[in-house]
């Protein structure tokens, strides 16, 4: 995503994503309504791209003499569960205060993506330390530069080790029922020249059994404050498998995510979707007509089952409570004999 | 399946099972070429039902007066792997002898079916112990009448239970990536009127976090010596799973598919198949184009795992190289106290 400046713009540059792995479209938005409608259908999605979405989504109704009160409702309300969205336009609007000066909303918006591009070179840093040579990665969904500004979470780890020449083989789940994994994950391995197979999600165990798999890496939706973490259906199946394998099971995540309110994984409530994401595969029927699946969008791996989580800030090694206290305070961590946070230089 | 005598046969008639969930379309094959397409493009398939299909293919042979040999030939040559095809075959040919009387061929077609289905029969009485009032049972890829002359192996126990009213709810793995529990299971389950639900794959281990399954039953491909069970790629990490959190994990298979030839699970030779089948559905890409996969067709789950596996002749509890030997033998079992195999009445 980035901005476009005049005579083009002002518009608002995005990667169709509906339209991966079969065509790269690109979308160009030059008014709020055609980005309401890119991020109400998919076309932009990712929590911390949909941050700098709604930024943007400000700056553009700014320079454009729109009615930036009324735009900035409308992209916050695009998709009403995305909290980075609205956390997006909120900075934004109050960057531009008296609507003096349309560039200040800009600005802010860029600064939000330097922000997540920063955060994602700190992520990838951090976690290239716990990738050993010659690794075999597998990774479930899609945590790459398609939902960041920068190179995402724990695709941003798995691009430093293949740049460091230390990635023998990535394994992407294919991750159903969206199949973010085969659609956006492949694509952007491919694009970056690494070694990678697609496997159906249910392949993960023959995979580890066999002693193909080094390291496992994932994102986070929500991580709660007993190291609980909510991320893509089959995550959890993954870090049981991992454990039983003796294979690192490492969860790839920023500070935003840590979420100190939530207690624990039991208070984590998890998004259930339609029966039809099952029953259906790229488009067609795959069940017959009518039939109910079991469909959580997410769910929980205790962190017991965590060997680490990977932040900007540093790595959080054991999973514990008071670990994850130190990080939601926001202290910029310093290695030590009891550090369970540490800065890799 | 089943035969049909004059006027409208000698014939074969079957489920098309390509057609299935979309369409019920039965196919009657009157001559050997038909049913050599219907088994080379999987409308029937699974190997019992196999080798009943290739015994009524010589029979079928022999009432139209072809050349027995040859059609026998083509139709144990038209999935060269299917060591059931050309077991039926093989009987089916040797009843019919020197040939004086068609109908012996068609006899020992029948006598094929009736002991698979006198099999699924005993199977599912003997399972039927193993499940409690009011279980939640999760199964994988498809067990049932599609591919026996019966009502299959699993899916007979999960029949039992749902007639004896002890199913509360059947959960259907969805079986990527040919999707036999989304489009075949779930069939099945409908046209018996139990309640069920389709999950993704990556599901299962949230639903047994969430103790919503009591038990997880599963067929087999092939079952070493050793009590390694071979079966749909998948069937491992549910049995990790279950084993995670203390669901009996059950596998319901003919004497016929213990192989004691084969000593343990990593003498057995597992299938690799295209990435085409996970790259695409129907022909549509789910994936960049070339992109490699790992397919494996079957996993292996080592006996530790299982808790028991179901015969026609009764329960293997523990499952131990002794108790399979003796399951090998043919053995009639009998209960007592040391006996690992034990017939229910």
């Amino acid at each position: 995503m980035r901005w476009l400046d005049p005579p083009v713009g002002p518009a608002i540059e995005l990667l169709d994503q509906t339209r991966l792995p079969a065509e790269e479209c690109v979308l160009v938005c030059s008014d709020v309504d055609s980005l309401v409608d890119a991020i109400r259908r998919l076309a932009v999605r990712g929590a911390p791209l949909l941050g700098v979405a709604g930024a943007y989504g400000v700056a553009l109704a700014a320079f454009r003499g729109e009615d930036v009160a009324a735009a900035a409702a409308k992209v916050a309300g695009a998709r009403p569960t995305a909290v980075n969205l609205a956390w997006g336009v909120e900075r934004a609007l109050a960057a531009w205060g008296d609507g003096a000066d349309p560039s200040a909303a800009l600005a802010e918006a860029r600064a939000i993506a330097d922000e997540d591009a920063a955060a994602s070179a700190a992520m990838a840093l951090h976690g290239l330390g716990l990738v050993r040579d010659g690794a075999r990665i597998l990774t479930h969904c899609n945590t790459g530069g398609l939902v960041s500004a920068g190179e995402g979470t724990a695709f941003a780890v798995i691009l430093a080790a293949h740049r460091a020449g230390k990635l023998a083989q990535l394994w992407v789940d294919e991750t159903r029922p969206l199949l973010q994994g085969a659609r956006l994950t492949a694509w952007e391995a491919r694009r970056a020249g690494m070694p990678h197979s697609v496997l159906p999600d249910s392949a993960a165990a023959s995979l580890m059994a066999a002693g193909q798999v080094d390291l496992v890496l994932t994102g986070a939706d929500r991580i709660a404050a007993d190291g609980s973490v909510a991320n893509k259906i089959g995550t959890y199946g993954l870090a049981v498998l991992a454990r039983q394998h003796d294979v690192p099971f490492v969860v790839v995540a920023p500070v935003s995510t840590v979420d100190l309110n939530t207690p624990d994984g039991a208070s984590i409530m998890v998004e259930h979707r339609s029966a039809e994401e099952v029953a259906s595969l790229a488009g067609q029927p795959v069940a017959p007509a009518g039939t109910q699946a079991y469909n959580p969008a997410f769910d929980v791996t205790p962190p017991a089952l965590i060997t680490a989580i990977v932040t900007e800030l540093g790595v959080i090694q054991p999973v514990t409570p008071g670990n994850l206290r130190v990080l939601g305070a926001g202290t910029s961590a310093v290695a030590g004999p009891q550090a369970a946070i540490y800065v890799e230089r």
